[in-house]
């Protein structure tokens, strides 16, 4: 087999990801377990049993600590041969787990974000700069940045202190990276795209692109040039292949905090605000502006120049045509308050038992119907 | 204009594709094509009729061969060029196609399953690593793989026999490709995913990227780690720029034999069953559990925690909140069994005239509406 | 800091993108505008105020030109900072603005069209092949090719005169691409694709990609070939992330003019029109016609084998299952024409408030329902 130089260097964080998919060889007791999660032990007895990864209850062993928070799951608690288990308070004397230390503990999911980091620790970053990856004139490099294989950094770009580029992201000409942040393999931040601090941007997301706006004129659709950024602020994390349009006049801008989901688009000038949650497949159209806090969820749809009031809540596959006021529940398509829309699918499933019935009513009344068409 | 040794070097199966788009000279007669599809030939002075390419009604010419399964296509039969036309017995004797001799055969669709391998070759993968691509620490190479320019092969990552990765396509560390998958240009694993058999892996997917999980807390959204795999299964087809997100806690897991199409999101903790199809843009929630057979049509999304039930089918765009039962057809939003739902839209067009009347009788009889709220 | 030779080399247009997103140093005063535009200044004696950069109302500065058309926007007109605004003539004596050059327009945003090419001067393309580009056996290059690092051109690939390769994006074995077309970084064509003049295709795009097409026997889903191409005709632009399948026998075609969003899937064998317009995610299924100048609003999806008739428009996240004539306005889900759907969609709601009312009033006239079923 043929080998090179370049395959015979060492790799700065070639292809690593945040996480092995597996403990790193940590051990806790679950007494530890118990302590960490501010929880306690059934049976004291049990104290000194030794976990080593977190696990699903019918995926877990002697060596796994599971969770059990849903009667949901009673039949996989019920078999399990984890040798720990977190438990909510009102499932503590559920049958089952026979050789489990059992953990109460109020929240066992929050308590599951203490115990992973120190069973599961992150593969660590090594700082360098791959002797692949192409710099460009005028980049300037923070403090100890990771630059993988292939990562192309174009004229003029930025990266701030510990900053990780993927192997083949491409960072545009003046495009910025702030300090802790991370682009994953094949991540495209457009020229002049500004990222803040500890952001992630998973793999094929795409920043900065131009957005969807012509003029028809002389026969054609006349392109109008997008001159705006994209502007993602500190903390936000971006999905898979999402995608997010630079503005035209003015900027795109998602506002720190913000999580957003794989698959999602987000068009030119759309304005999203702080810790915001925004589920896979959602698409939101030019110029829609966001509240701070607003969930949308998969698959909704917004149209553009509209305003979700802060706090706002959308429902899966909701498609949204006006605004929608601060802290409200919509759904349905056109989206109406929540309430409003079951009700209606509600009533529609019964009347459609009725229609023959109620058609006999209206003609034996000698109503008018309202007018042409409408009949499929 | 600049040249390099790297682009004087042969490149093995540089962004080859699995076919040419064409035929590749392999000549066929009429009769030799009917022996192959089990068919009859309708005029037997024809049987010497050859064929070189498999094409539509209207695209075929004197030297290729088409097929002719429904009346739909009459025009385009009647006037089609072709050398040759499979024809199912029903239209075996429709007007048109003079210049053709006619292959009689039962299921056209599945008789060009057999002519198109027999004129249409792949381009044959030349095994090789390329000298650009990337091969980290402690990988192992099975027999006669093939990798493309660029591509990255991450610390510790596996290669079965004859796998072949695609210009630019990176295998995260500790990811695993089984023996004859192919993932295609700018496809991603991130790591510890686990590919298996046989498998296809389209342009700008990506395996393995983090779920959506966050809980609330200290004013931020706090990420849950991930530390689960994205298992794929033999036999699995993936479409271009699908995402499939790794485990939290335990794996996603795509079963044995199931295809999934183009832009599709598979959240994290999905368990897909054997033989699925999921059609393109489908987004399936995390920890929704799929049987096997289940077919979603495109566009369909699914809550998450759910089970959809083995064989059960899924309409396009249909938005489903709850269980689907084995065998079950649902439709709508929300999803209802398909009969129902179709009954209620077409109730709902035709009641669509009868609103004022109906609302005359009511207040007529005096009858008191439900309560407040429900208008818009 | 490491460095090496590809790094220090000049980079040809390296992950360069169509514009700064900002001013160039070119300065118009509000006379040049308003002649550039066609406009009056309504206050002769500001005709000498300089531009530098286009800017919205909000985010305008005294060096910046903005735009003013529709009375939503009022707010930030009567506070922006602009040095000149475009006014539409029912606005040009609204108050606020007070420092601004007002250019009275009929059309504003087309003449931004006007103004923003004047200050905002793309980025010149640097034409040359980067020395870590591949380019395969038998390629053919036109005049004054840019082509960007790490790219890869298959063997026998083609690219016309000026043609604009991105990083990392890889060009398929006999694939062409016309002149004066720009792929940016991470963009695909499979093997075979045929790309005209003048086209854009954005990050990550899938052109090629094989269709979604199986037979099931002996227990599995037999894959159908895909021999035909994905021909993508002058002038279109196609969104990051989108993906267009080749033809499975006969070629998948993108007709002259027509413009794709971002997350747009098409599916093997569909024929798009001339002049059509296709929003972020819609999902054409295989074999789909569309005609010219189809509008297909933001996620709508289209069932296979149908066709759209030329100059139809189809509503967001419609649901269209059937043909729809030339000119016709479809919408919800299945998607019918417009207004029926609206009327429809307000019954129900007007409806939803009478349902028990209709119950007793078809219970009183002792007619009967239409039979079993219909209820959740």
């Amino acid at each position: 087999m043929t080998t090179d130089s370049a395959r015979a260097e060492p790799q700065p964080g070639a292809a690593r990801d945040a996480t092995r998919g597996g403990g790193d060889g940590a051990t806790l007791t679950a007494a530890a377990v118990a302590h960490l999660v501010g929880g306690t032990l059934r049976d004291a007895g049990r104290g000194d049993v030794a976990v080593r990864r977190m696990a699903t209850l019918d995926e877990a062993g002697p060596e796994d600590v599971s969770f059990y928070a849903s009667a949901r799951y009673a039949a996989a608690f019920a078999a399990t041969r984890a040798g720990a288990v977190l438990v909510s308070p009102e499932l503590a004397d559920a049958d089952g787990a026979p050789g489990a230390a059992r953990i109460v503990v109020e929240r066992p999911h929050e308590a599951m974000l203490r115990v992973l980091p120190a069973l599961h620790r992150p593969a660590p970053r090594v700082p360098g700069i791959h002797p692949t990856a192409i710099v460009g004139r005028g980049v300037t490099l923070g403090d100890e940045v990771t630059v993988e294989p292939y990562a192309v950094l174009g004229d003029g770009a930025t990266l701030g202190d510990r900053a990780w580029i993927g192997a083949h992201a491409v960072v545009g000409e003046g495009a910025a990276v702030g300090d802790d942040s991370r682009l994953f393999p094949h991540a495209t931040l457009y020229a002049g795209t500004a990222v803040g601090r500890r952001v992630a941007v998973h793999a094929g997301a795409r920043l900065g692109s131009d957005g969807f706006g012509y003029v028809f004129g002389d026969g054609a659709h006349q392109k109008i040039p997008h001159v705006g950024r994209c502007v993602v602020e500190d903390d936000v994390e971006i999905g898979a292949n999402t995608t997010i349009d630079r503005g035209s006049v003015g900027d795109t801008v998602i506002g720190a905090g913000t999580k957003i989901d794989n698959l999602v688009h987000l068009g030119h000038n759309v304005r999203v605000g702080r810790l915001c949650l925004i589920m896979a497949q959602v698409g939101v159209s030019g110029s829609t502006v966001i509240g701070d806090g607003v969930i949308l969820a998969g698959q909704a749809g917004l149209a553009g120049h509209i305003t979700v009031g802060k706090g706002a809540r959308i429902g899966g596959q909701a498609g949204v045509f006006g605004d929608v006021p601060d802290g409200a529940t919509y759904s349905g398509y056109p989206a109406r308050p929540h309430k409003e829309a079951l009700r209606a699918q509600a009533m529609l499933f019964r009347l459609s038992t009725l229609g023959r019935a109620l058609e006999r009513l209206v003609a034996r009344a000698g109503a008018a119907p309202d007018g042409p068409g409408g009949r499929p």
